[in-house]
C-alpha cells in the first residue's frame, strides 16, 4: 500500500528518491517520536503522547497526528473503553517503520549521551535486533490491526 | 566514540531517549540527505551536494556540513587532488548511520511514489540488505577512513 498523502493529493516533494520522500513526510523532530511512543511505549491516546519527556506542545501534537492519519500511517477511531476518547492505531504502513526506528535508536544508544534507563530497549535491539523486531511486530499487529 | 557536539558543548536536548537525541541532531530535512549522497552516490565535495536533485540552498548546505563536522559525523580536509577544494569524509560514527538510512530507503521504496530509477538502490537493499550493507560499509571504510 502506498502513502495516501502523496497519491490522493498532489503534493510537493523535493525529488523521487525514497529517502528524500520519506523525510518529506516524516523528517521533522516530532513525527517519529509519536511513532516511537506507539511502538515502544504502547501509547495510543492524545494525552499519553502529551506526557512524554520531550514535552510536545498540544497544537503540534494535534497537527502531527492528523498528518500521520492523512498519510495512512495511523488510524484514529473511537476508543470503546473511553466514550470521549480517540484511540490511535498503527496501520501496516506505520508498522513497517519499526526497523528504521530501531536502527535510529541503536545509533543513538552508541553515539549519543543516553542514560542507561532510556537506552534499555535500544540495547536489546542492538543485541538481538532481528528476533526482537519480529516479536515486537507480531505484538503490535495483534494490538493495532485487530480492531480494523 | 560518542558525539562531540553533545559532550564538548553543553547543548539542549529534549530527553535522553536515543531516538530523540538522534533526531535532535539529524532530524531535519537535509542532514540525512547529505549523508545519503556520501553513502550511496559517492559525493565528497560541496559542489556535488549542491547539484543533487533536491536543490539544497548553498547557505543551508554550508550550515549542515559544519554541524555534521562539529558533531563528529564528518571530517573536512583539503583535497589533495584539488588545491582549492575541501573534501568531506565519513567518520566511523557517520558510517554507523548506514543501516538507519538503508531502512528509511526501504520504507520509502515500499510506500512512497518513487520512480524505478530512483529506487534501484533501495530495491537491492530490500532484497539483500545485510550482505549489501556489509559490502557498502567495507567500501566506504576504504574510501573515507584511509585518509585519516
Amino acid at each position: 500500500m502506498k502513502c495516501k498523502q502523496y497519491f490522493d493529493v498532489k503534493k510537493d516533494y523535493r525529488s523521487r528518491c525514497p529517502i528524500s520522500l520519506t523525510l518529506d513526510l516524516l523528517g521533522d523532530r516530532w513525527s517519529l517520536l509519536i511513532l516511537r511512543d506507539m511502538m515502544f511505549a504502547g501509547k495510543r491516546h492524545f494525552r499519553e503522547f502529551l506526557q512524554s519527556d520531550e514535552g510536545i506542545a498540544s497544537n503540534i501534537l494535534a497537527e502531527r497526528l492528523s498528518r500521520l492519519v492523512e498519510a495512512g500511517i495511523l488510524t484514529k477511531s473511537d476508543d470503546p473503553t473511553h466514550l470521549q476518547k480517540a484511540i490511535y492505531s498503527l496501520t501496516p504502513m506505520g508498522l513497517d517503520l519499526l526497523p528504521a526506528l530501531a536502527q535510529i535508536g541503536i545509533w543513538g544508544r552508541k553515539h549519543m549521551p543516553v542514560t542507561s534507563e532510556s537506552a534499555a530497549m535500544a540495547g536489546k535491539l542492538a543485541k538481538e535486533g532481528d528476533r526482537l523486531i519480529a516479536e515486537l511486530t507480531a505484538k503490535l499487529k495483534r494490538e493495532h490491526l485487530a480492531q480494523h
